[in-house]
């Protein structure tokens, strides 16, 4: 078809007086005569000038919000305000109608509730144009982040038979009918029957598989979808969400923290550069909507603010016995202002005291190590005890202000025998993970990795605060639409 | 730890007479004295001199395939041939040691199904080194080729209610037990009571949730995996597999053809320019496996010209019938040496007909257009009839040497009513897809766009011949291993 330029392009043009054609969906239409287009390819509109006397009557009461046009004519600059450049439109096409009466997203504000129930179109606000490319960018960050280092990407698998790591509840993937459902001798269900031969599960997560990877190739890294099936109907769990996990061989805690502060500021600082508009369009919303809080339940820091707290910071390391001590003494604690006082060693943080740290006490992003091996996962690599006889594991998480936990990663156990005295202690068959263990019996060594959820982090650099509006079709109890 | 330097980096360094530590696994060791290591960054070994009358017997013993071991020492100018530098090593200390009785991958060759059963550890021969690291490259090319052009990487859902495409048999997800499922009054199963309130599958493709994205944000395009429940235990099918969806507003076929030919291109020739070690290993492997072939099952070209064939040649643009009426007049169907003789208009092609048009006919990728409409998804545009009453619809197939079908798309069918049409015809409820005809209700626009099976890319590019060889853990049926 006829070549059209892109708004983009258009609107960092400084070629004038020439002709072009542009197609779009009109957001607004004026006095009969001036469209305001918008075609995806960034969030301003262009304006088109309609030369309503020679446009036939017909095509002029189709020019509607959300209806798909072409317009064909001179780009010229503009007199008006608030636009460089517009369109004298010879001729507009109607490309696609959208009845106004039936048309759900009229120019007016719609709450989120709202474009949650029609996410199918949602993507034509600009809010949600600029997610999804600020959502975009920190994807390409990524790939682009570990291709520069060497890291190859892995695609670990999306189905599994193995459900030894204890993450979550498990999605059953199956193609066994629930009518007459074969069965053994003994009335059990026979997954011998099932597509793959035994029970199968959605992956909760990539990194097992990655060790493998990693163990033979050095560095690796998955970026791919995750699942838990935990009936959790809140604004920070999704059923489906995208994961990113590298793993290093030959490296330990501290280069994991380091490949972790340095990804994050990274995917940052890339998607600060690259898209400064939507960005600001997005502190923006976040300013309104925060004025509509109260005072005390109000963000001290804007997006940008909150956004260059993580660039310009070292992230503070210490360790989880040092974070109790701090919690234990904090003013929150001893004036019972905490929902859950923090008192024993042992006990798992709470977001408000991972808020505390690093917004009030250190205010810096925080790296938080060696937690006890109890509330830990069965891979991570075991301490010595300290003085006390307390048994620690070197792990680490990365507490971002306002939301928590962005990053959980750990050095792996590399001593066979710690790991099997490890899969012992929390009852994990060793004869399902025994391709796990196979890396630990043929040239093992110090190896160490991370995960990073990717739905959290577009939700903190976008300063959303739903999970469910920055992945484009959630999935959540009760709901996969679309 | 100690800061390790990359065996990929100290080949390729000129400076000579330093002190450095490579960390690694051990693929020989001669003589008490020469390790050739690897540690994943690169193919190539580096060849670590151990000053054995200065090492430990103990250590000495520990040298062994497979074992991961960090040496440090004097990076030299080699006087050996076959390298460039070696190091002389001061201390070698073993990481984790490998039982030469029990380590799987002896320093000889070993078929490719046998590495296919330890698949955790076939990442460490040099065959799979280079296919991960090629597919590494190809996914990173497509990302950037999809960048540079300004479109958004869009995660359509992974989990579906939908499952109107009817592009083949789908994985159910649930969370309902097969004991005591929950029953409707009418003793069906009650999905209700699943964990998305409704009976869900794993998607067979994100087209159309892409096409939702790119009526909004005008290009974007999808990378993740895609299922497929079929019974098909062959070199060519996985339960699980990666594909590529792009998806473009204001974009007719012959657009669409561009962008495809322009994205195979590229890709390629980034795998080329990025991975020429990786590639000329793996042409090389390919050759032996030819030779092994009797005469007449031999492949013409060998890999590099296969892959140059793709990138010298304009791609040939054919209609179908163009094709039918070529093949029909073709030597082998009138020699009836086809397996399946062409003979009447509106039949699929198969793949020897395919490689026919690729190989004999054009000696160029060819690609297909204008497919019989009774052969294709309901989606795809509807040409006018043709002069014998034929209906044909805007399809694409781009056919790749040896291969056959690499890519599948159309123009989209844009109009509401003949988009319902079809959806009638073939029994498509328009409730389950109301989302879908939205797009045709509220601001149509002619769009395009097309898939490609990313395994399939990958064994093209590599030379491999099965499918399970090009991703770390393959899906199929009664295989869900690690």
């Amino acid at each position: 078809m006829i070549k059209r330029e892109k708004i983009k392009d258009i609107l960092s043009s400084t070629e004038f007086n020439r002709e072009t054609t542009v197609m779009g969906w009109v957001k607004t239409f004026r006095n009969n005569q001036f469209i305001a287009l918008n075609d995806g390819s960034c969030m301003s509109n262009l304006q088109v000038v309609v030369d309503f006397a020679n446009t036939p009557e017909e095509v002029l009461k189709k020019i509607t919000t959300g209806a798909a046009i072409s317009a064909s004519g001179k780009l010229v600059e503009s007199l008006g305000k608030g636009q460089k450049c517009e369109i004298k439109a010879d001729s507009v096409q109607i490309l696609g109608e959208s009845d106004p009466e039936k048309f759900p997203l009229q120019p007016k504000k719609h709450s989120l509730e709202f474009l949650r129930e029609i996410a199918h179109l949602r993507f034509r606000t600009n809010t949600f144009n600029a997610i999804f490319k600020v959502r975009n960018a920190l994807s390409f960050a990524i790939h682009q982040f570990f291709n520069e280092r060497g890291f190859v990407y892995l695609h670990t698998p999306i189905i599994t038979a193995s459900d030894a790591e204890g993450a979550g509840e498990m999605f059953r993937v199956t193609t066994l009918p629930f009518d007459d459902t074969p069965r053994t001798d003994s009335g059990e269900v026979d997954f011998k029957e099932d597509f793959f031969g035994r029970s199968a599960n959605l992956t909760v997560s990539g990194q097992l598989e990655g060790e493998l990877g990693a163990m033979a190739l050095g560095e690796i890294y998955t970026f791919g979808p995750t699942f838990r099936a935990e009936n959790s109907n809140t604004t920070r769990h999704l059923a489906e969400f995208w994961m990113i996990e590298p793993e290093v061989a030959f490296a330990d805690l501290e280069d994991n923290m380091n490949l972790a502060e340095d990804l994050l500021k990274y995917v940052i600082r890339y998607a600060m550069d690259k898209c400064p508009d939507e960005l600001a369009f997005l502190a923006n919303r976040l300013a309104e909507e925060e004025k509509s809080k109260p005072q005390n339940q109000r963000s001290e820091l804007d997006l940008m603010s909150k956004l260059n707290f993580c660039l310009e910071n070292d992230f503070e390391r210490v360790t989880y016995t040092e974070a109790i001590h701090i919690l234990k003494h904090s003013k929150p604690n001893q004036k019972k202002q905490f929902k859950y006082l923090v008192e024993d060693w042992g006990v798992d943080l709470q977001s408000e005291h991972e808020r505390y740290l690093v917004e009030k006490h250190f205010k810096k992003p925080v790296i938080l190590t060696d937690y006890p091996a109890d509330i830990k996962a069965f891979y991570m690599r075991m301490n010595e005890p300290d003085a006390d006889g307390r048994k620690t594991v070197r792990a680490m998480d990365i507490l971002f202000p306002g939301i928590g936990e962005m990053v959980g990663g750990s050095q792996r156990e590399e001593r066979l025998e710690k790991l099997q005295q490890r899969m012992q202690e929390m009852h994990i068959p060793e004869e399902e993970l025994y391709w796990y263990l196979d890396t630990r019996r043929f040239g093992s060594a110090p190896h160490a990795g991370f995960g990073l959820g990717f739905e959290r982090l577009v939700l903190f650099v976008t300063g959303m605060t739903n999970i469910r509006d920055v992945i484009p079709f959630p999935r959540f109890p009760k709901n996969a639409e679309f």
